[in-house]
């Protein structure tokens, strides 16, 4: 079984994967996505070129090294398996997400922004995460994790998923989405963790976000699409609420955009995710391992995503 | 009982505080600390100057309303009881202290100083707070809230304060002060949350600051004091840590002194605590309203301070 791994790897990566498939023949190239490289490979660990899927007869399993799948949506040949990386992201962007929060519930922006004048001046009040209730929109892994954190320091959890089956221990209430508009105005804190689709394109519209609750904190970790970004640069320019973005529409955002000016906005340039943390890298490669191990027993493969849908089927193998 | 009353209270507070001793007459004056004003009180509730007390010889019980006492050292007249604030704060600047801390490993700091000039840059690779070795110096309540919340999001955490019995469940470890030089090289943050004294003022010298892991993080919000100022801007210059500090010394910082000009370090201007947050508020009233009911009933008060040494002698009360 000749298996062609893309994605960057340590030396005890390599070790892992071969370990979990001790007959693979396994071939390391980091970022070599050519046709040539591909064509002989029953497995790749890796991201291939979506258009590129058709051609390749040989291939039968592909273990992604990102979350997102949307873009190999109707790709998949006749048998292929696709399983992507969910829960490999939820530690450092859910981190990131809560990074964001406490920075402008606790005024540490104004404080940043005084320090660069070497002014030392008292901003006042601020507000806290215990006692918050904070609506997580897309409730998967990277939702999931943030709202645990936020369940830890004493929060109350609501999330919004496609299914209310299942309520996790860490979210207070589960509802779905055409509870949004009912619970925007309830909540301090409103985070958007929400995979591209045609649901979550334009979610926030300026009706949703003049809906929220005045000096409430909009997140958003998912597309940049999900928030019509020219009513959002009305709503702050306007002080009604505060955001923290670590993605943009467009992307990257211009220098010239009024997004930049807000002050009571704090812009991360799609940083959140990626190998950044190194435990992510970390989680991706035991993911990988893990359903390579499974694929060449023959046994149930987790994270496989449903070609119709871009959904995840199975359980996370994190 | 005559019970003046100096801290700003709501109207609920009030409620509080006469329910809790239904014979006491109140007189509730924001800030009154005259003569006329303490004369005649048997109870006083908020922080009256050190050097008045001892001509107030009706004075029997003292509830402060912040959690240092160190000013009152000495000052107390023969069966006087002095009870500290302890217990209310914890919230609000465990927070701060998570927030101060989460920016820095996420490098949010950066990312704002980037969004001034609108600089859509990857400033790289960033660390967890999950795996994290947390030294926390200083487990009273500010600390240990700390070191709860570092604990909730996956850290591991080695408490150091004076007395090593009744290890709480949210620290891995317990030492006392002796192991500090033993400890300093092996976390990744360094928390400093001690009360003024002759132990804690310069404890953080250039020796134990150059000890410290490259690219740990240090947080001050107990005294400046307990860090030497200059020793830790040729630190932070050098690029071998990073910090967060609430208070300095001196304080105000002067706006040319260089520690404003150091990137890797985040001011806030003794921000974390006062009445900041809401919360801290109501609970300085609960305190207060607890040791009343106590003390007019002749039982045992919490947060009683031990004029000898300024630490507390009984449990908090919140």
């Amino acid at each position: 079984m000749r298996i062609h791994v893309a994605l960057p790897t340590t030396m005890a990566h390599r070790e892992l994967l071969k370990t979990a498939c001790p007959k693979g023949k396994f071939v390391f190239k980091e970022g070599d996505y050519s046709k040539e490289a591909l064509a002989e490979a029953e497995v790749v660990i890796g991201n291939p070129p979506p258009e590129m899927l058709h051609s390749l007869d040989k291939l039968r399993f592909i273990q992604l090294g990102m979350a997102g799948s949307d873009n190999y949506r109707g790709r998949l040949r006749e048998g292929m398996l696709l399983a992507n990386a969910s829960g490999a992201y939820g530690l450092a962007i859910g981190e990131h997400m809560l990074a964001s929060l406490l920075m402008l519930i606790k005024k540490l922006h104004l404080y940043r922004d005084n320090q660069s004048e070497a002014l030392w001046r008292d901003e006042g009040g601020v507000t806290s995460v215990e006692g918050a209730r904070v609506l997580v929109v897309g409730l998967g892994d990277i939702g999931g994790e943030f709202a645990k954190k936020c369940k830890a320091l004493g929060a109350y959890c609501i999330g919004i998923r496609r299914t209310v089956h299942d309520k996790p221990e860490y979210v207070d209430e589960l509802h779905t989405l055409e509870l949004l508009d009912a619970l925007l105005p309830t909540a301090d804190v409103v985070a958007l963790a929400l995979p591209q689709s045609a649901q979550s394109a334009g979610l926030m519209n300026e009706a949703r976000l003049r809906s929220m609750k005045r000096g409430a904190i909009l997140l958003n970790v998912g597309r940049g699409s999900a928030i019509d970004t020219d009513a959002l640069v009305r709503v702050l320019e306007e002080n009604l609420i505060l955001a923290a973005l670590d993605v943009t529409s467009p992307e990257p955002l211009p220098a010239e955009h009024p997004l930049w000016r807000c002050k009571n906005c704090l812009i991360t340039p799609h940083v959140s995710g990626f190998y950044h943390l190194k435990q992510t890298h970390d989680r991706i490669i035991s993911i990988a391992a893990r359903n390579l191990h499974a694929y060449s027993k023959g046994e149930p493969i987790g994270n496989l995503v449903d070609d119709a849908t871009g959904y995840r089927m199975t359980e996370n193998r994190l």
